[in-house]
């Protein structure tokens, strides 16, 4: 594969997409408009005709097709976590030596030291996170535009090489995403953890909290704002919760704390414990502001 | 005053507004701007000379003025709740007989009774609340432009007379509100309790539960959105939370218990259990995007 002093990548780049869903149809979609040469393994031939009729990818199969994965230079594996690891130790038998591997899944603890365990010596796994998503799943809803105002996180281990870093870098700059960063697996669960689990299971117990339907008749931006995470892919993200257990107990105890000292301090009338904690989270929330 | 058959408000209702904060001047503003004769009364003489010098208002004063008092047609108290009632019984000897009084307050078990319990027989109080703010507080923050994706919502009680609950409602029409509801004054609370005090502790508890700056950097939308009414005014909202203590608790228990079902079966990794609570949430937030 071709990579140029500036980290840019060739167009000579054979691309293997595996998993056409809302993510992996999105990198398709924007890959194949560049110019990439795409192909994608996904489970149902239905999802390969979709992309094909509409020129998301140059060709695709609905089963590991040999020569489609032995003629791949860059792997994108945009599956469901657990399946990462299994589906790289059944098919890696036909990886081109020296073939790099990324993938797209939320959670990388339970991935990355897996995947990198089992992996061909003469191929490498670079782990990447695209922080984007919709409220729908399918290729139907892919869209490439979410990347432009989205984070690429980077996740490298000692077992990588500068050089697939580097790939994975280009590969984040060329689908567009507005920043690129690098963390090492444990920062990035626990970031996630905080981030995008905790407010997520926060959206969707608020939404359990309520059966009375007339209440969106009064429902206000601020409402709307907090639960619009509410409408979530039950199957991925209970998978996402249970592959970052710990550190999403963790993050939840302590939103527990901190939510019960407001609820304590409104029981006994303590106005200062009350304003103190307005006041810091007024003042915390004024950076988030600022980027 | 002049009230016509189809209940809009005459231009030659005279308007006083108590209190010019964030809500009383953007009411000031959007009231003056259609040709209304606006007084107003507010605690600093500063406040007043920047709403005269801008139009604001026709006349004001730093002080219960008698002669601005007794000519008002229409009283609007745009004050911090606990203040309502305190007012009303220093200053109503002025009051021209048959004056009707509203409010802005948001919550309404506290102030209600206790106005209508004081109030002078020829006067009437009819309570509103309209459901806009913005981050910021003072005059200068004033936006008339709040009201029109805004519910205004007319908490009448059974000693309130069909006219008076029309002028509160031509008043909400005036000032442009996107809709106007009719709830009872503990249906107004408990709505609020839900829909607003709870989602505020919720993005307060959120930022507090984090001192680490460097995670704003991988920040998305959804940790944005759920945290944005994280920026609060810690006096009034203190205030708010206290007067409506018993249905806030009530509502932050209920909320406690669903985050912990969670929580406890990500614990026993029950994932059954949380793909039911995310279906559940999934499906109520639906009805929310239809309106």
């Amino acid at each position: 594969m071709t990579l140029d002093k500036k980290y840019v990548l060739g167009k000579d780049v054979k691309i293997l997409i595996v998993g056409l869903g809302m993510i992996g149809g999105s990198y398709a979609s924007c890959l194949t408009k560049q110019g990439y040469d795409v192909s994608a393994i996904t489970r149902s031939a239905e999802t390969i005709e979709y992309a094909l009729s509409r020129g998301i990818i140059a060709r695709g199969a609905a089963s590991p097709d040999p020569s489609l994965i032995s003629s791949a230079d860059l792997i994108i594996i945009a599956l469901y976590p657990h399946t990462v690891a299994e589906w790289i130790g059944e098919n890696q038998k036909y990886f081109k030596s020296g073939a790099v591997v990324t993938d797209v899944t939320g959670v990388k603890g339970s991935v990355v030291g897996a995947v990198q365990k089992i992996l061909r010596d003469d191929c490498e796994f670079i782990a990447a996170h695209p922080m984007a998503g919709r409220e729908k799943s399918g290729i139907k809803y892919s869209d490439d535009t979410i990347f432009r105002v989205a984070n690429y996180i980077i996740v490298p281990t000692d077992k990588n090489t500068e050089e697939a870093i580097e790939i994975c870098r280009a590969l984040g700059e060329t689908l567009g995403f507005a920043r690129i960063s690098v963390l090492s697996p444990d920062e990035h669960d626990e970031m996630i953890a905080f981030l995008s689990q905790l407010t997520h299971c926060i959206a969707v117990s608020l939404m359990c909290s309520s059966d009375d339907p007339t209440i969106s008749r009064y429902t206000g931006d601020s409402f709307r704002d907090l639960t619009r995470i509410a409408k979530i892919n039950d199957e991925m993200w209970s998978e996402l919760f249970i592959a970052n257990k710990e550190k999403l107990l963790f993050e939840m105890d302590n939103f527990l704390e901190n939510f019960k000292a407001l609820r304590d301090a409104l029981e006994r009338e303590d106005r200062d414990k009350m304003r103190e904690m307005m006041r810091t989270s007024t003042e915390r929330r004024e950076a988030f502001d600022k980027k």
